[in-house]
């Protein structure tokens, strides 16, 4: 078990494994290309399977080395959920399921250490956005059924449903086409509806804004204390030696004091 | 009286409101479905009506417990006039009033301790704002009467009255379609426009810019502060221990001095 | 002539001269309106030849009290300059200069101090911009320059001279329909156009992020002294008492020392 | 050799490349308009092989001075390429390498020193960008194959190729035209494509926002060092000339000991 655990995390095996799942996302790159396919379709499939199995036997090896413990590590359910997931399409499956082989490509993520802790550093973010994310859900929750209630019968396609209103609020974010392609025309048939789109758009617009201060702060706040500390720690030090030098120089006087009165 | 308060501060009253705030929002949403309609309209109908007398309610023991204190908090008139505007509706009513009872959602705000605090901070942010926004009104207002007289004649739809060209510079500040959809069809008629709005959009993207940087810059000031009142209340603290050292040696310095005169 | 002064700097006065302008602003709004010209048009036009000759008798007055000092105050120079070009539209005048009118109620910001400030707050910001802003200037004369010799025959309304290239590359900076509006069809023509337009679009807008971090950098730089000088004045504070102490100390021994060669 | 070498050091040459690039620069900007063309083009042609003549003159000499050591600076590099590229299309050429000319007047940010700050500043910002771009890229690949699958059969214009798919995200991730323009119509046909989308759109906006406050966080940690290494160096500065103060404090009450032993 020691063995096979040494083997898995040795870097040969690693790079190894890179070296796969590089290979593999050319692979799939290629498929794309009706030339290529044409002319190598058959490698392309083969190596294409060959990486699966290479893949399927790692994550079986690490299940035998780790048992239940493989599963606490948010990156062994990552690459066994992208694993998972695309087994199904080999055989031969639907057009989305082949589609999502892809995403094997994304376990450079979680075997590349550097590319780990990017997706750390963001993943990281998001604790400091959890508030205003509800907040925001909740504004949209209630602009869409608002929407759905004053605009769905007379633009069906833009606010036929919660679901169609969500998307269409979310594009209004987005400020893509949000007065050519959706206000004015909705003005033609519902005059006063600016007032809900700009308090939309400013409420919105306001609370994404907070959510990035919010960012930046968590993220200079991490920056300062830093150098606080060093700030703090130095006065410590020097404050240490200047009182063992004050009770060094007390206790000499004391000395003196007690010679004068033995005198 | 302060029964009736302690039972309205009590936890179990709380959650058995958002309770009913959240079943609201969901029935609310469910109305926007005609398939849901058709199937349970009498039910959902009946659950808002009897949510909507749930909220009556506890607006009018609150007025009762508080009197006119009630009014102090800036919640307490936010619940009461969400609840006094969708009071209207229930009867028959015009759409865009009924439209307006999913607002109930929002006294999630008002009654999540945790929404409160996240919409407070919001708010802290305006004041700073103020001054920028003021100023962003009168490029605002100065541009819309000049466009006005300027394009109106041209381009009714777009620059026709001071309230249209405020919405189409509005549009223009978030850079949606500015070019393509407005400034180009305009140029084909006044061939120097685009001064005009090359100035504008310049000047608003600034000023926009700048009140974001306020907001960065006064939340970036507390952390600061409070980083640099940590060091000081340090060298404060060190400072103090330091002089009552030096205190105690002069003290005995006097008595050695006291003793050896007395010699 | 101190006398004179007294009278322009007095509240009173500025009070006034605030009134006029806002007055005026109205004034200048309503006459966009048709309907309002229709039934207040020769009043309208009364106020506003008024509000000139009052801001006209103000500057007169300013000019005799300061002399050539007036122009040494560069809002002076600002209210001289609205003033002197909407001078000019009273007679009968262009349509032009007769919309530039409402750039008198820009004179609020030179006269509320609150807004001067802002201005001076946000002119502030922009010597850290300039030599970014220089860079991106010759960045967007080398691609007007080469987008107009490679794009120009093919597009002549959007490449056709050296000025079209710039607004439409302005356009695509702030990326205004860049694709569907201007790049795609492009690349019907040329297709290895994306390769100019991406990498402009990239360029163009890292340096307009840095220009806007250049702000926030200088903002916080200038939070951070005035926090680290608090912080350092408070360490030479309570240096130089401990020093003071110190000596005092000394001075004591050295009184001791002196005594005890005396015995 | 070291003649040269001061030579073209000298603040006159320096000064007399910077007169050439931007006379060369006009010239170029001239050679687009057709009237100017026509009148001057004889001029500007030869004032243009004469720029050119003087770049490659600068170069030789710059090569005779320095030998392989010219390579070294990045800038002499980046001179050299703009020359050598832009040397072709003197005889006839293409029309691309015609239109490269242009690039010659970026030379002005080698020359001038000030701009090449700017210049360095920015590519400063880079180093700390490459973790999060390389995410970046990764996510872009592994969508552009996904979308390639899904919806290249359906919209070969926008999603035929991999490089389609890429040119189309880039598109999708600046959000423009994204839903009127993409989304929407691949939504007619693959009804649930805005999962796809939206979730590219955040996970593309989330990063590149983060790519952002990493250049800000970067520069404010500089910022935060120097004002922490002043604090620190006044703290151990002080600290210092009290320790000293200590010691001959503590001297001089060894000699009273000394002397009161003896007495």
């Amino acid at each position: 078990m020691t063995k096979l655990r040494t083997l898995i995390e040795s870097n040969t095996f690693q790079r190894f494994i890179i070296a796969v799942i590089v290979i593999n996302a050319i692979t799939l790159g290629l498929e794309t290309s009706s030339a290529a396919m044409a002319r190598f379709g058959g490698v392309l499939m083969a190596l294409d399977r060959i990486a699966l199995a290479i893949f399927v036997i790692e994550i079986a090896l690490k299940l035998i080395a780790y048992r239940h413990r493989f599963f606490c590590s948010g990156w062994n359910v990552f690459d066994f959920s992208i694993v998972a997931i695309t087994l199904a399409p080999t055989g031969e499956g639907m057009a989305v399921l082949r589609a999502l082989r892809i995403l094997r490509a994304l376990r450079l993520v979680s075997v590349v250490p550097s590319m780990r802790k990017v997706v750390n550093a963001l993943l990281r973010a998001i604790p400091g956005m959890t508030s205003v994310l509800t907040l925001l859900l909740l504004v949209f929750y209630v602009s869409s059924v608002m929407s759905t209630k004053l605009f769905g019968a007379a633009f069906p396609e833009w606010f036929g449903s919660i679901g169609a209103s969500f998307y269409t609020l979310f594009q209004v974010m987005t400020l893509e086409s949000w007065s050519m392609g959706i206000v004015r025309p909705v003005m033609e048939v519902h005059p006063q509806a600016w007032i809900f789109f700009i308090l939309f758009i400013l409420l919105t617009t306001f609370a994404v804004l907070n959510l990035f201060i919010a960012i930046v702060v968590d993220a200079m706040t991490v920056v300062e204390h830093k150098e606080g500390e060093e700030t703090r720690d130095l006065v410590t030090v020097d404050h240490g030696e200047l009182m063992r030098e004050m009770r060094a120089l007390r206790a000499e006087i004391a000395a003196l004091r007690a010679r004068s009165t033995a005198d």
